[in-house]
């Protein structure tokens, strides 16, 4: 490694380790102080490089690819605020697990409170939101701090990964020439001949982390627990992003199947949707998507095994808490993200090694033969599942009817078809607030391999379309975003973007002129203040801002969405499907549908 | 105070007190979490309400309103990333010594890193960036709680203000229902006949700030150094937002004519602009604006008294740093704001204050009439730097007619305008980056009560528009804004603003298609990467984002631009004037004019 300056030398020694690390992509904001890190990124053959002029936007991006991978991505900016612009996607990284590795250039340490220019406090920035933070020495092309340089990029990398991925911050200090300018005797040409200096041919420290597996005497209690369950019930939460390469649905279906068990499996925990689904009708099991609207009906579990992030559905996480059962989480990390404070179990190992460990420890103990809880005798329990599942989808069916939507439309069906007509396979990003909620309620599962993914580790209506754009960055399945009206202004920004970045993205945007899900709450009777300060209709026409990124943008009704739906996925370039609601209006035909499966599913419970 | 429940109780206590204690208004984000803070405040008569839909934008917003008025603005938000969308806004408000009140709504204790939704580390969110940050216990009706949250209160705004005002933070904990529904016994009806329930008929706590001021004996130093100046020089830099209604720009003229001494008085300074400048030729000083393009070529100075943060002009920074003079700095809080470590003196009292007494001590000692340094014997000294800035103006002004801006069109063109033609008074807003870096140069001091404000504390090109707006929301006087392209996309968002907080601009939009501010640098000489990674050119047509917003939008030339400014000042309603600029050769007109202005100034010298 040769440097015409000590700056240079740094960004390119940091970038170096960075790739032989594995880092495939990072996202870079237009600054100054950052320029030896920017050069050196743009320099170096082997990375993607995504160039951002929002830093907000930036970030997300960079949370979406790599939670869409679970590979972190790099993140780097000037000093100043535009440090601080990443600190709601560094939150949301946190709390939903995201490898993310945030590198923020800085001023040399004299200029710290000292009055100069864009110079802000950026150690421990984002206090303990990081995994890890550190701040670099100043460069200096000296054997020692040079290696631990190299350690200290590895060890950056590594810190985003293990047990519990999440953000990590490097602050670097750089000193003027900030450029690639020849500084006689800043480095000398002996130090390329340096263990420093060259490197490795690999990484400079070759890390591996282990995972955390149970033994045979920490299986034997859930074994022992779900062979004697006459009610088993596992319950997939919101997946981390290792869980959508490394947990094995089939696995999951094999323990379902054996113990005779349902999946109640949220949209986002990858379990809802694949080719582990029968095809035909889903409702025969073992995956469930419909208990949003069921579970407080149906009898209580007797034992649960819990893994992922807290359920989207409040029903089903209020029917946990009231179970009284013996309740298994599982978490890699071995957290506690249970906070209803009903688990009875906590096993610190990933998931997808404990089902695979269940194959074959259920397997080897019911080929005895003389084990009582055999899957039969669960046959009952897991009828009255399939047959709530079966009128929960008919009577859904039966409001997504053209006539239907066209005298009750209502944003549910959106969701609905968006999941029923997504190619296979394909990536639907899908914003928080309602959508999810309906895509919880309504998205039913399916053989088609498709991911989807939210921001639901803190569940913020920020950065919505540079996430799924993240996202989308990194494969050649089709992207859909489904969005409300407020999601997408407040990122609109993002939407940059599609043209910069070279994504494609179908976007169907649900405006209903404000914050519908105020209406779920109690201070919709509260008037004033329900519409200024909560609903807070803006009134703004999208048409512009589709307009403003080149994308093409329709109007469709509700009834007219699967067509255009269709025809957009089959269409190069970025279209918005804008489809207008009455929230309100929305929100009591979606009352009525709960009602309706309750209602019914309570009749045949008796 | 009565309230159907505990939650309601807080809001109502919280903002009684607020309120009591001189808060005038208040950003809000929706949100449900917040919800007992939001109907407290949209409920309370005394109190300016501003509804936002980004985060990021309101906070800017309030950073805007109190930079403008030195009064803190409130700011509310729900839990989640939310808070943390406010953190670029908190950190200029703490470097620029903004007053801000920080309110951000959280999930109860228990909820906190138990993978509840929505939830996130926010205790200590803003690290040292705010004056004090506290959590409120949960809403309790206890006297001694609640007198402990009035006197919290008192304290919350207190510690915005002060000598070294800035941001702080209150994280609040709310338990449901939040919204005001009755709560049998939750609040008794006795509760409201104590202190604690009452309140009393002011503030809780009637809090007063001294300042700092100095004694004769620390005046002594000062005043014999200035006397036996021979080359005395007063620095006006940014002024701090209460130096706006706290600093007496006559007893600075006064000072400065007593003592023979050029007030060099930044853009920013609140000196450059005001009525104490002379106005048929400002040329004659006292007050000189032109400095950044000659002072390195006049002599320098001995004795400099300088105050507010530091100057924009770098050139002016060099020149104090290599003038080897006494320079005392004059700090309300004691801060050591001088970056090049050349300051000799630090006296920890306000601007204001100190020359005031100036005023008194170099009266009574001049008027012994048997001091030698009479501001005579610095005649030639001022007719130097009078001299200087004639050259100064003159030759800009050859720049600025029709047929130069035809032939050799240039952005600090319209920075000259934007002063020259301001209304008076009038409040002008100018963005980081190029902006006020031209402001500095063509911006030539008037007569006119012009208020010009920037984001110097980190100098970011985030919040421009929101901080604008906020800072027009408090004064009927015409609001300017100058912004670049980059800053205008940053903060598009914040330009909802004009119709939902109804404040109208003219906003002058300097489109250059990217980052121009590169090519001041050595990067410039480096392509690739200079301008996929540094200049940006993006190509938005942002005249879909006026549309978007509901603005008037008109292209202008630099020549036409006088008139077309003139003519949206007169008009109700906000206007986008976009001028384009070709960034390089931009730059190279700057580059040519400054040196025919330093060659001029040098050969005079000589």
């Amino acid at each position: 490694m040769t440097a015409p300056n000590r700056a240079t030398l740094w960004g390119r020694v940091i970038v170096d380790e960075l790739v032989k690390g594995g880092l495939e992509a990072v996202c870079i904001a237009p600054g100054s102080r950052s320029t030896p890190l920017t050069v050196a990124f743009a320099d170096h053959p082997e990375i993607c490089v995504f160039s951002h002029l929002d830093e907000r936007s930036a970030s997300y991006f960079a949370l979406g690819r790599a939670r869409r991978t679970g590979e972190p991505t790099a993140l780097v900016c000037t000093s100043g605020t535009a440090a601080a612009n990443f600190h709601p996607a560094v939150m949301e990284a946190d709390r939903a697990r995201v490898p993310m590795l945030v590198l923020t250039a800085d001023r040399p340490h004299e200029l710290r409170d000292s009055g100069a220019n864009q110079t802000v406090g950026q150690v421990g920035l984002y206090g303990d939101a990081v995994r890890w933070d550190a701040e670099l020495p100043e460069p200096e092309a000296d054997e020692r701090t040079v290696r631990s340089l190299r350690t200290t990029a590895a060890r950056a990398l590594s810190e985003t990964g293990g047990t519990d991925p999440g953000p990590v911050h490097l602050n670097c200090p750089f000193r003027k020439p900030l450029e690639p300018i020849e500084v006689p005797d800043a480095v000398p040409d002996s130090f390329s001949e340096t263990l420093a200096g060259k490197g490795r041919d690999g990484a400079f420290v070759e890390t591996n982390s282990g995972s955390m597996t149970l033994d045979d005497g920490q299986y034997r209690p859930l074994v022992r627990a779900l062979e004697d369950a006459d009610r088993p019930l596992i319950v997939a939460g919101p997946a981390d992003p290792v869980d959508l390469t490394e947990l094995d649905s089939g696995a999951v279906v094999t323990v379902a199947e054996r113990i005779g068990a349902p999946i109640l499996a949220d949209p986002l925990s990858n379990l809802r949707f694949g080719p582990h689904v029968s095809d035909t009708d889903a409702s025969d099991g073992p995956v469930y998507g419909g208990y949003d609207g069921y579970i407080s009906d149906l009898p209580s579990p007797d034992v649960v095994v819990r893994f992922g992030a807290s359920p989207t559905s409040k029903p089903l996480r209020h029917a946990l808490r009231d179970s009284g059962s013996r309740q298994f989480l599982l978490d890699p990390a071995g957290a506690w993200r249970e906070a209803t404070f009903t688990a009875t179990d906590l096993l610190a190992a990933s998931p997808g090694s404990v089902f695979e460990g269940l194959c074959e420890r259920l397997e080897s103990e019911s080929d005895d033969g003389d084990n009582g809880a055999t899957p039969a005798a669960n046959d009952e329990w897991v009828a009255r599942f399939a047959a709530a599942e079966r009128r929960h989808w008919d009577i859904r069916d039966d409001a997504l009817t053209e006539d239907a939507l066209e005298t009750d439309p209502f944003e549910g069906s959106v969701l609905a078809s968006v999941f029923a007509h997504a190619p296979d396979p394909a990536t639907v990003f899908v914003s928080n607030s309602m959508p999810i909620r309906d895509a919880d309620r309504f998205g039913r599962p399916r053989a088609a391999d498709l991911t989807v993914l939210a921001n639901r580790g803190a569940s913020g209506i920020d950065g919505i379309a540079s996430t799924a754009l993240g996202a989308g960055s990194t494969t050649d399945d089709p992207l859909v975003l489904v969005t409300g009206d407020l999601a997408f202004y407040h990122d609109s920004n993002g939407l940059l973007a599609v043209e910069r970045c070279g994504v494609d993205a179908t976007i169907v945007l649900l405006d209903n002129d404000g914050g519908g899900i105020f209406h779920k709450l109690p201070i919709e009777e509260f008037e004033p203040p329900f519409t200024d300060q909560f609903k807070t209709p803006h009134g703004l026409e999208f048409e512009t801002v589709a307009e403003l990124y080149g994308l093409e943008f329709e109007r469709v009704g509700p009834a007219e969405f699967v067509d255009a739906y269709r025809g957009s996925l089959e269409r190069e370039g970025t279209q918005v499907l804008a489809l207008e609601f009455d929230s309100e209006a929305s929100h009591r035909r979606r009352e009525g549908l709960e009602e309706r499966i309750r209602d019914e599913v309570r009749r045949e419970s008796e």
